[in-house]
C-alpha cells in the first residue's frame, strides 16, 4: 500500500493507492465514526463493488443513491434530486458523502458535497484509472451544463481518496485506454523521467501488471498533487494539467460528449498542441515522433474526427474556461517535461494543425 | 469614508462605508480594468440605484440580470438561469458579478458567483440594513431548497463591500427596523459597550441619522469581520453568530417565509434565547430586561406567533444546520457581550419558552 500525502492551504489528505484496500475498513474508520454515509455511486459500478465498500462500513446511517451510468448524468437535475433525497433524510452536515464511481460520480458527488449545507466532507473511491490519476485527486468538482462542459462547479477538495487498482480489472478496455492518456500528460507536462519510464513500460502497463499500474497511479498522483498544492484555485500554474484539454474538449463537444471518451479527445489534443509546440519551433522533430509514438502503442486516437472543422474547434476553444476575451490560450511544450500557458503562437499555424489534425 | 479591511485565509478585501460613495467611481475602478460585469439585481432596487451604479461604469461589456423582488426568487431555477444567461453571453471566468440589492440578491448573487466556471469574483452592494451589516460580509453564499432555507450554498468571500448609508433613505420602515435585530445581536453575542452604546442612540438609529448608521454599520462590519477572520468555514466560534437565528429560521419557515421579515424572527429568536440563558441561570434578571427593553424600543417584535407550537418549532430546529443526530444546538448568552454554542440546557425549559414566547 503507498500513501500519497496532499496538502493545500487549510487542508490536507492522504491518497492511498493499492491492490485490494477497499476491502480493508481501516481507511475508511478514523473519518466516519457515528456520523451518517450517503454512497453516489452509479448502476455498473454499484453491481460490481458496493457490497465490498459496504461490508466496510459499520453504521446504522448509510444512505445510497445510485445514478444511471453515462456523462449525462452530471448535471444541475441530479445536483438537485441528490441534494434533496439527502435533506429528505435529515442529513446534516457532519454527513460524509462517498462517490464510488468514475469521473462522472466523483465530479457529480464532490460538487453536491461542496455545496449540500454549505460544504459537507467527501470520500473519493475512483473506479476507473482515469479517476484514479486525474479527477479524484485536486479537488476540482463540477457538472455541465448544456452550453459546456464542467461550467458550473467548485473547488473542495476530498477527505480521502482510495485507489484500490484491483477495481481496475473489472474496466473495460477502451475506458482502461482512455486513463492512460493523462498518465502521458503528466510525463509530458513536468517529469521526462516518468515519461521515459512510460516509454520503457508501456507493454506492462497495457496488460494492467498491478505493480505497473500501482506506480502510474503513485506518479501520476504524485505529479498533480505538486501542482495542485503549488495552485489550487488554478490562477498560474495549475493550466499545465490540461495539456490537450482545450482542443480535447471541443472534441467532445463536437461529437456531443457521446461517441468519444474524454482521455481519447485529450490523446488527439494532445497530439495537435505538440504539433502545435513542434511547428512554432519549440520541440524538436525527434520529440514530436515519440509523443505520437507512445500514444499510438497506449491504442489512443491521434486524429480528430472529420465533422472537427477548423473553425467549429476555434468557435468553441474560445468558449474554454482559459480562454479570455475570445482570445485561445494553449498548453504548450517547450520540452517533453515542461509545458506552459501561452497565447504566443500563430494563429495560421492553429488553423492549419486542426485542419490537417483530422482523420482524412 | 470608512474602510474596514477584512482577511480570511488566501484572500484579503475592503469593506468600504460612507455616504453616496457608489456615486464615486474610484471604488470599483480597481477591480473592473477591461473584465466583463454582470449586474444582478431586482426590480424595486434596480429602479432606484442601478443609474447611478452604471455612472460609474466605464466598460463596453456590461450586463444586467433583473430578478423579481422576493425571497422566494432565491432558489436553484434562478441559479440556472442566471448562470445559463451568462454563458450565452460567453461570459469568461476573469467576470466580476456585482450583487446589488438586500440578502437575496446578495446571496444568490453570491452562490452563482462561487460556482460559475468553479468561482469568479463578485462585489456586494447591499442595499438594506440588514444586508449592510449582515449578509454582505463574511462570504456565507447560499439559496433555498423547499426543504429548508440556505440548505444548498458555499462559502465565498466577495472581493469588495460598498456599503452606501445613503441607499437606506429609500428603505421600508419595516425593513429597515429588521436589520437592527442583526446590529443589536452583535452587541450581544461579543461587544457589551457596542450595546450600551446602543442603548444611548436608539432614538438617533431610528431616525436614521448619517452618523449613528455609520457607527452602527463599522462596528457591525467589525465585530463580524473579527469572528470570520478567526472562523472563515463556520467550523467553531463563527456560530455564535447565529445567536436567535434556530429559533428565527423555525419561525420564519412555520409562517412560510412570508409574513415575517428575517430580522424580525430574529429578535423574537434573540428573546427567546436570552430567556433561555435567564432561566438557566446564566444571566441576571435585569440582563434579560434591558435586552427585550432595546428590541421593543426599536420597535422589533419579541413574541412568536401563535401557530408556532412548542412541537412544530423543536422539529424544525432539529432540521438546523448546526444541530446533529436531531440535538439542537443552541447559541445562549453567559453575559450581555458573551455568547456560546451548547447543548448544555433543559428541553422542559426550552419547551416551556417556546411556548410562553408566543403571542397569546
Amino acid at each position: 500500500m503507498i500513501k500519497v500525502p496532499l496538502k493545500v492551504p487549510n487542508h490536507s489528505y492522504d491518497i492511498y493507492i493499492g491492490q485490494k484496500i477497499l476491502g480493508e475498513s481501516n481507511y475508511l474508520e478514523k473519518f466516519l465514526g457515528s456520523d451518517a454515509i450517503i454512497i453516489l455511486s452509479n448502476t455498473t459500478v454499484a453491481s460490481l463493488h458496493l457490497n465490498t465498500l459496504k461490508e466496510n462500513l459499520n453504521t446504522e446511517r448509510c444512505f445510497e443513491y445510485i445514478l444511471p451510468d453515462g456523462e449525462s448524468e452530471k448535471n444541475l437535475k441530479q445536483f438537485e434530486a441528490i441534494s434533496t433525497f439527502m435533506l429528505q433524510n435529515k442529513l446534516d452536515r457532519r454527513t460524509v458523502l462517498i462517490a464510488l464511481g468514475g469521473g462522472v460520480v466523483g465530479d457529480l458527488g464532490g460538487f453536491v458535497a461542496a455545496c449540500y449545507q454549505r460544504g459537507i466532507r467527501y470520500i473519493q473511491v475512483p473506479t476507473t484509472l482515469l479517476a484514479q490519476v486525474d479527477s479524484s485527486v485536486g479537488g476540482k468538482t463540477a457538472i455541465n451544463h448544456s452550453l459546456g462542459k464542467n461550467m458550473i462547479g467548485a473547488f473542495h477538495q476530498p477527505s480521502l481518496v482510495l485507489s484500490d487498482t484491483s477495481l481496475l480489472e473489472t474496466l473495460p478496455e477502451r475506458e482502461f485506454i482512455s486513463g492512460i492518456a493523462e498518465v502521458i500528460k503528466y510525463g509530458l507536462i513536468k517529469d521526462y523521467l516518468f515519461f521515459e519510464w512510460l516509454e520503457k513500460n508501456i507493454e506492462h502497463i497495457m496488460s494492467r501488471s498491478p505493480e505497473a499500474l500501482a506506480t502510474v497511479i503513485r506518479k501520476s498522483c504524485e505529479n498533480k498533487r505538486d501542482v495542485v498544492s503549488e495552485d489550487e484555485k488554478e490562477r498560474g500554474i495549475r493550466a499545465i494539467l490540461n495539456l490537450g484539454h482545450t482542443f480535447g474538449h471541443a472534441i467532445e463537444k463536437l461529437t456531443n460528449y457521446g461517441s468519444w471518451l474524454h482521455g481519447e479527445a485529450v490523446a488527439v489534443g494532445i497530439c495537435m498542441a505538440s504539433r502545435l509546440s513542434r511547428d512554432q519551433g519549440l520541440i524538436s522533430d525527434e520529440s514530436y515522433s515519440r509523443i505520437e509514438s507512445i500514444l499510438k502503442k497506449a491504442n489512443l486516437p491521434t486524429r480528430a474526427p472529420t465533422e472537427c472543422s477548423p473553425d467549429r474547434m476555434i468557435e468553441i476553444m474560445q468558449g474554454d474556461k482559459k480562454s479570455s476575451n475570445k482570445e485561445i490560450n494553449l498548453v504548450l511544450l517547450r520540452e517533453i517535461g515542461d509545458a506552459f500557458l501561452t497565447r504566443d503562437y500563430s494563429d495560421a499555424l492553429l488553423k492549419q494543425i486542426l485542419d490537417s489534425g483530422r482523420e482524412a
